[in-house]
């Protein structure tokens, strides 16, 4: 029987997380190819067994399966396009951040181009991609992951296809990486906070680690209540979040730390209570968010 | 021996947290005497047990120990000035949130009406009061804290004394507050995002789950390099963050979901990315944050 583990892959766009992903395949066994806009960053992969393409079409032309790492959907069409008859019966597999909209132009170019698509997206840093528990979510045709789900679970443990609509991985990237980035300029603000009083950083941690548990610990609570689109059974009202802005304020005077960056989120929060949501669970918030098209569906 | 854990305790201020904290002093079989502004919420801790002060000079003379939980430090004061001199000779703890200058102006008020000041903040909501692994952070008279630590136990397994200075559980409460409700928001807007597309709220759940989980352990490598000031050998940098704005708006646009109150964020990021932080670790927006006072001091 054949081993099937070891098909052959190329690997396009050697950034941090390209560079990843092609040297778990080359580790693995994969035979790679790889090939990046700025060739000199293929080096360190040669080194570890990897094969370095001339052209997007010769890399293209080494195996069934087409891995792709760049910044975004727009610089993969971009850059695959000098490929042209080349993609026709391949597997391309996107593994970049970006738009919904982006998996699914994307999604036609290639079936445009007589390629299969699937559209998929890391969790993770690169120093992660191939853990046991590194989790990749994967949407677009489900033969294309049926096939190679073997040589893709090569870069985490916990991959997954979420369904077959090209967008669907995106989707859930970007409404998952919408709460990373204000999270970490919360744990930014108070580290500031904590030093300009003369302690460390590191000082808040495990306390800022307890209050992202709290938060996981909600979110449950939460999800199940904005989908029921009912927040009448609060633990936390959104008039006492409120209760925290004037005090938020003031840390910012005494520290010198820009505070000033959370203002439209307590405009947010003003608007939920202007609207009746005062006394119910700081989720109500949602029915602000979803902003005027959803308005008055309720 | 007298068993000391059984100490009479006054509860002043009883909204969803000081109803929690009474109870479980209460349950706990402390004689516990409450008041609240409202009278008519001592209703339910008085078939649990407790004693119901007609003014908030009787609730202060039941015992050595006065806990209070209103909403901030001004109504604490404000609260409690009718109590006079029944203040005399009295542990007066606060378990409210707010501003450190809040817990500093309280501390010399206490003082200046004869009485020892501890300020503390619980890190949980009502429900976990009385759990084993609830935590609650104090800061002020150390003494205050070691003569009552066992009746303080009560509320939460997890009691710390941080420090001598009054403020100082406040400073960390601020510190750790600023990532959650910015944390929540993001979730919120995930949330009405995966909706508009068919979807339900649950469904993001373990995948925001690995997001903070993600954050989490990030946190350590960020404080070192926060309380270290070098941020050049990044995993995530800002530029890397930056490329994701577009696809942000894009996915607002498609959803009808404001991701608008994000726009700051971006701000500060295009603002590190101009001072030259682009390459750097994303942490490295702490030094935008740290605002005018603080910058040119490296
Ligand atoms: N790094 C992470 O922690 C992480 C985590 C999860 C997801 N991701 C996602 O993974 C993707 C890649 O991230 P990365 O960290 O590897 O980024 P990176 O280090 O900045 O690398 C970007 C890659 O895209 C290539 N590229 C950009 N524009 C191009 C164009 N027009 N034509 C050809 N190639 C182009 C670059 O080629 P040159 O070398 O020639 O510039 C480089 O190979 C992004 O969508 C990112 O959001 C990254
Ligand atoms: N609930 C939570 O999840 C939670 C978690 C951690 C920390 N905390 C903190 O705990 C504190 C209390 O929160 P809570 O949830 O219990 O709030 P709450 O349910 O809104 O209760 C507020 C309490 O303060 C009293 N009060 C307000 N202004 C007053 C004044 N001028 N004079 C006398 N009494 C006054 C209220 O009396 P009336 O009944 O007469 O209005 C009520 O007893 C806040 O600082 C909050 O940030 C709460």
């Amino acid at each position: 029987m054949k081993d099937t583990s070891v098909k052959p892959v190329a690997v396009l766009g050697l950034g941090s997380m390209g560079s990843a992903l092609a040297r778990a395949f080359a580790a693995a066994g994969h035979p790679t190819t790889v090939w990046n806009r700025t060739a000199a960053k293929t080096g360190p992969l040669v080194a570890a067994g990897a094969h370095a393409a001339d052209s997007v079409a010769e890399a293209v032309a080494a195996g069934p399966l087409v891995v792709t790492c760049l910044t975004g959907f727009d610089e993969t069409r971009a850059a695959l396009e000098p490929a042209g008859s080349a993609l026709v019966g391949k597997d391309l597999v996107t593994l970049n951040s970006g738009a919904p909209i982006g998996a699914r132009e994307t999604a036609t170019w290639a079936v445009g181009h007589g390629a299969r698509f699937l559209a998929g997206s890391v969790k993770d840093v690169p120093d992660a991609i191939g853990g046991p528990e590194t989790h990749l979510c994967y949407s677009g045709d489900r033969e294309v992951f049926d096939e190679h789900v073997r040589t893709l679970r090569v870069l985490g443990g916990d991959t997954v296809h979420l369904g077959d609509e090209p967008d669907l991985a995106a989707f859930y990237e970007m409404a998952v990486g919408g709460l990373m980035l204000p999270a970490l300029l919360g744990f930014f603000q108070g580290a500031a906070a904590i030093q300009s009083r003369g302690y460390t950083a590191a000082g808040i941690v495990p306390h800022a680690e307890k209050g992202l548990d709290m938060i996981k610990a909600g979110l449950p609570g939460f999800a199940d209540q904005i989908d029921r689109r009912d927040y009448r059974e609060p633990s936390s009202t959104i008039d006492l979040f409120r209760t925290l802005e004037q005090a938020e304020h003031d840390l910012g005077q005494e520290s010198g730390v820009d505070v000033t960056w959370q203002k439209p989120i307590w405009d947010r929060l003003r608007q939920a209570s202007d609207q009746g949501y005062g006394d119910q669970e700081i989720s109500a918030v949602t029915e602000i968010l979803r902003g005027p098209p959803n308005q008055g569906t309720q």
